[in-house]
């Protein structure tokens, strides 16, 4: 298929730095292509990919600080899918609602996955209006907030297989990561660890925004003799983090609507203990890849019942249900049902047409 | 004619409080009502007009702390203004490029004025792609960074005649009104009325983003024998401030696309002495309504000369260019230009049609 994947422009797809969206564009993109599909990423120039690029910023708009009207940018990429749209059989958004005023004129089937959270109460008016977009969830719960939008499917994240290696001996330690800030509960993830008797690793970036929360919650905390705080970490010291701790902690506070560090620790082959927030409970199946909790007692007690899983099982768990493989085989399947839908919409049309060519010619 | 005036929702329109776009889109409505106009205002819920208002936000974005995504709202008063299109003769957007990709779908004839600084440098590739979207300029000299734009017109400010007198005994000050921001320039206008001898009011605003500026740079200016720092202050104020001052000083140090203070000014037969940046020199007529200046001493010097204008000239002088009746006048004549070109590219279309209803019906 041609398929259109129009990338917001704040990262590079996949992103330098953090940027949860563009870097599962960047891993959609690049499944389609290996699948032989014909894919063109409309995305910041800077970005990095096998697929055909097309964009108007030479870097991503969040690292260049004299960008002062982002909009402009994302206005402008639109009008270029708009002319350009006859030349792809399918255009995926992944830029929120932007689009939906101006998706009649790019004649050509539209979807679009919604990446962030649903419960603003500003998206209800939105999408009682827009109600016949049709949109991707990336989890059942995500959905919630607005069940009158045209939900069409929901496709869980992946990850390339090859992205991580599954570790089969762990070390002594649970580990915590993501952001410092109130809704992860790092404060929650020590008290586990020492209700335990554990040893915990954080491997955490403080934004600006929690500095102050981390000042005021947790700095003393991460003093106490079990904790070690590791600070940020890149992709490539990921792996030997998730894949040799005994269990990923994920005691959030949330409705995440998918929480990627889950699928992570499972391409590691190592269990996640998860309060059942949010998309976590389609992610982990209770004894099997993790354990769902709703009490500080609850996970602690957990982490040895964790420890008995076989990381194997997890890492197949992962391969079967989080590829970006199997998520670029799931969207096919909603592309090839969108241009069906269409086709049958376009010739019912266009049977209209041949009726008066055939009157205008006989 | 049925005018479609599309406001930003930021602001009620008038505003409540400060709000330079809705404030000018309130008095445009208002007079084209008067002019015996059918006008529908997309805008906030808590607007006031003799319009017929459609609002999608009960009140103003800005005023209201919950509202994290203020777009979701432009682009539902978007959908609403493609629904209603037909509905109108022409629609005037306020609202910057939101509408352009869409506005192929409006079937009507579009004007957009621009309310803004457009020295930004992503609006460049924006308007070198939408280089056919008719818009209007609020002075020619804010044109000059995108002369690559489809620029119909300039159109002037206005103001309702009756919202100030003009008042012709002076008392013994000069006027300064504005933001303390260091592109206004209030430490110029001190350094001014301390050259002259001369009385110096300031009516000001301090917005938080100018706090440190205001502490580092003006507040030990205002502390001067000389100097009268009011505070901010209302509407109903400003006659009196303005129309009893000698001068208002206007020694800006950017490119005020257009400053509403100095037409304010007029409108209370006072004369402006102001710094030549802008649209200043399109608003100021050197000696008939004050003068234009480049200098501190400059300035200084035409306090005494500024005195010796009559304010009734001053006051004949805003009638006769920067009323709201003005302002209305000068965009009807833009809408029917718009209309008769519209009209005569639809018909152009439809007689390919006539031809061939002609041959179906034969």
């Amino acid at each position: 298929m041609k398929i259109a994947q129009v990338s917001p422009l704040f990262e590079s797809v996949p992103p330098k730095l953090y940027g949860g969206t563009e870097r599962v564009v960047s891993y959609l993109t690049e499944a389609l292509v290996d699948h032989g599909h014909e894919v063109t990423l409309f995305a910041s120039g800077d970005s990095v990919t096998r697929a055909k690029l097309v964009s108007h910023t030479q870097e991503a708009l969040r690292l260049n600080p004299k960008v002062i009207d982002p909009l402009a940018f994302h206005i402008l990429q639109l009008q270029e899918v708009i002319e350009r749209a006859h030349e792809f059989d399918i255009i995926h958004f992944h830029t929120d609602y932007l689009h939906f005023p101006a998706s009649q004129l790019l004649q050509r089937p539209c979807i679009t996955t919604l990446h962030g959270r649903l419960d603003i109460p500003e998206l209800k008016p939105l999408y009682d209006k827009f109600d016949t977009q049709a949109i991707i969830s990336i989890s059942n719960s995500q959905r919630n907030p607005l069940p009158q939008a045209a939900w069409m499917d929901t496709v869980y994240h992946g990850l390339p297989k090859d992205l991580y290696q599954a570790i089969e001996t762990k070390d002594d330690y649970v580990a915590f990561i993501g952001r410092i800030s109130p809704e992860k509960r790092p404060d929650r993830a020590i008290e586990i660890a020492e209700k335990a008797g554990c040893k915990i690793k954080i491997a955490a970036k403080i934004d600006k925004a929690d500095l102050s929360y981390f000042h005021d919650h947790i700095k003393h905390l991460i003093q106490k003799p079990f904790v070690e705080y590791i600070g940020e970490i890149g992709e490539s010291e990921k792996n030997d983090f998730l894949g040799k701790a005994k269990a990923l902690l994920f005691p959030i506070d949330w409705p995440e609507p998918f929480g990627m560090v889950m699928i992570e620790a499972m391409a590691c082959g190592t269990p996640v203990i998860a309060y059942a927030h949010g998309s976590v409970p389609e992610i982990i199946e209770h004894g099997k890849n993790g354990y769902l909790v709703s009490s500080v007692e609850e996970a602690a007690y957990a982490i040895e019942k964790a420890s008995a899983l076989d990381p194997r099982i997890i890492r197949r768990l992962f391969e079967e249900r989080f590829s970006s493989d199997r998520m670029a085989q799931d969207y096919v399947r909603n592309y090839e049902l969108l241009c069906n839908r269409h086709r049958i919409s376009v010739s019912h049309h266009s049977k209209k047409f041949d009726s008066i060519d055939s009157k205008l010619t006989a």
